[in-house]
């Protein structure tokens, strides 16, 4: 037992498919962040710290914490996060977290303690489905929370950001200071499903993932002419619906040149009905990339070719910047040892680079951070048919659970 | 005095301003038929009438007739609608109404029975606006309003339309009955603003409408899958938002190609976020054109070409029709007397189609018809900024006064 106790996957498995069955439903998972659905997963989680006789705490951003003591410190950090999208998948977040009970669970109950201290983290609103803004404990944690930028943030009911907080014991402008918890911790790492369709099409069961890429989201809004759909010639049209259409085009096409993504999502036309040329479209245009020179590049394309599509329809061109994050590289030695433990655990030496965001790409700003992933099945996720073939879950788990074990037994070394 | 008294421009813009006076407002005309606006509208025009010593009457359908008897029959029909759509532009459709009674106040004022009886005719629900059956008293008049289609239609409140109509003095089941009154009227003819630009970038104030264009309108919906922005790889998307972009942009061409005109003015997708591939993605097209057998090949392109769209882009096509209407024909020998009286009247002996409908297109079906545009400026309507320049307002209600009178004094030979 060179490594540590073994984590038991299949009781991680149970775990989940206990938290499924009391806060999913035939429409997914809904464990929406500050609601009833996420209380009652924090609710089973507390249940089963306290099977180890641990305690759950939570921090002033709303992350829970639950540490088992070790032999000393700073601790190894483990964790993702319980909340989901509306009518979201079982095991997004909530792998990561169940996981990482796993490990505690696998020291606790060997009765032995371990040669670190080992911390559970429950991250607070991951997913930001219910106010927009993702990562809200993570980056309380790192000290990237922006709280004048979030005041005037309501949710689809209309109800302010810091109400619904304060409901659940958290104060906004106080969310910061779980910051402070930072000295703490010498270095997190966190299981999570890929939520792409990459390692299954490559038939592998887990990847280390080596970072998370950087992200240039931006609003495009042509100005064109609204005009009726019978009387105005197709020569005398400023067609801000087709200029959008013709962008969402080319910006495909710029990803797939760069070897990044790039998606258009969502379009809006006004006055958006059959029988009016549209006057007025808004296309959000989402870049991704690992390398920040083609992420730029991506950028520069799309605004210098979108200018002259709109122009050459006779419409005016607004683009503003809604959110950008620079590519996040984890720490080298820790993807070492994640794919050093994947390769044992599962055959795969896969690297990957994560395509969407995770609490561990906050993290990575402050501190040594890295990521394992599982399969999704069909890639599929955000979505009640999300899932993980057993036979991947297990192996994820346990490649997860090997590297952690390494790490507590030292194969750490805080930077 | 060879064509009877001539109608009163100045007086007829005077109506028009009074309108827009009780009905309009900062946000445009407010008259969406069945609603308090309309109302108000009908209840000035019954003022006016009742000025001239005539009686308002409506059918069975709601559309209000104005008689001014003359020395036999049957009657001139002359007028257009006083609903607008929401937000609506101050002459669409009012132009017509209050320039059929300004002929009739000429030959009131003049104190001499017309030839020929004048009636004025004020159409139920041209626009359609409220429940999405446009033209409703007109086709109820030619004999083509099918009620059991119509039956289940709500408004945006959920208000069923048998409901609202009551309210309105019109019981759905009986609206039929308002083409009893098609034996009375020998022929018609409207005048409208073109709602286009084709006039004014020609520089000319007036033209004769030589019939309206057919109409396909379709639902084209694209099924792709829904995935991550981050995490799905370009070549493992099924984009059903680009296969629409796509379609939308091939939909122009085809347009172009055939001479006609093609729109694509209303495009969802879901689920509709930033960071979603779009799974759904549902096209809404309508093709026009003057002739049936380009417009069935325009269809048949439209068919074809987007089916290998959504083939190549993996996703699967459905198409709905939503609505069709074969192209209409004016009268020659009332769209030659409507082309005279505007070339006399303003120098332009130009004859367009119409791209749009029009009540006009409707009462073709069953009586010769015919119709005389005045220019939009901008080509805009159905919004504000809907507006003619005040000399050719003057211009294209003279045109229709002479060509109304010319009628009523002999020119009309029923067919």
């Amino acid at each position: 037992m060179s490594d540590g106790p073994a984590i038991d996957a299949g009781r991680v498995i149970a775990d989940l498919r206990e938290l499924d069955r009391r806060t999913g439903g035939p429409d997914g998972a809904q464990r929406l962040c500050w609601g009833e659905g996420w209380r009652a997963a924090r609710s089973l989680l507390g249940e089963l710290l306290a099977e180890l006789g641990l305690e759950a705490e939570r921090d002033e951003a709303g992350n829970l914490w639950g540490s088992l003591e070790g032999e000393g410190g700073p601790a190894l950090a483990i964790g993702s996060h319980l909340d989901s999208v509306p009518d979201g998948g079982w095991l997004d977040g909530a792998l990561g977290v169940m996981a990482a009970l796993g490990v505690l669970r696998a020291w606790s109950e060997a009765g032995v303690a371990p040669p670190r201290t080992l911390t559970l983290v429950d991250w607070a609103d991951e997913e930001g489905a219910r106010f927009g803004r993702s990562l809200f404990g993570s980056s309380a944690f790192s000290g990237t929370l922006a709280v004048d930028e979030l005041r005037g943030l309501r949710d689809g009911d209309g109800r302010p950001i810091g109400d619904v907080l304060s409901e659940n014991g958290v104060e906004l402008d106080r969310a910061p200071r779980a910051g402070g918890r930072r000295g703490e911790v010498a270095a997190y790492v966190e299981l999570h499903i890929e939520q792409g369709p990459v390692l299954e099409a490559e038939g592998l069961r887990a990847a280390a993932v080596s970072g998370c890429v950087g992200i240039e989201r931006h609003r495009f809004r042509f100005a064109g002419q609204a005009s009726h759909a019978g009387t105005t010639p197709m020569d005398r049209r400023r067609d801000a619906g087709l200029a959008a259409a013709e962008a969402a085009l080319r910006v495909e096409e710029i990803g797939r040149r760069h070897g990044g993504v790039s998606t258009t999502g969502a379009l809006a036309f006004e006055p958006g009905i059959p029988t009016a040329v549209a006057g007025q479209a808004e296309l959000m245009v989402d870049l991704r990339h690992p390398e920040a020179g083609e992420l730029a590049a991506m950028l520069g394309d799309a605004r210098a070719e979108v200018e002259a599509i709109a122009a050459r329809r006779g419409c005016e061109l607004e683009m503003r910047p809604v959110w950008r994050i620079d590519p996040i590289r984890f720490d080298p030695e820790l993807v070492a040892a994640a794919r050093q433990a994947c390769t044992e655990a599962t055959g795969s030496d896969r690297v990957l680079t994560s395509g969407a965001l995770h609490d561990a790409a906050e993290v990575a700003r402050v501190l040594p951070a890295a990521m394992v992933f599982c399969p999704s099945a069909a890639g599929i996720s955000h979505a009640k048919e999300e899932d993980t073939f057993e036979a991947d879950l297990v192996a994820g788990i346990e490649a997860f659970g090997l590297l952690a074990h390494r790490l507590v037994r030292g194969g750490l070394q805080p930077t």
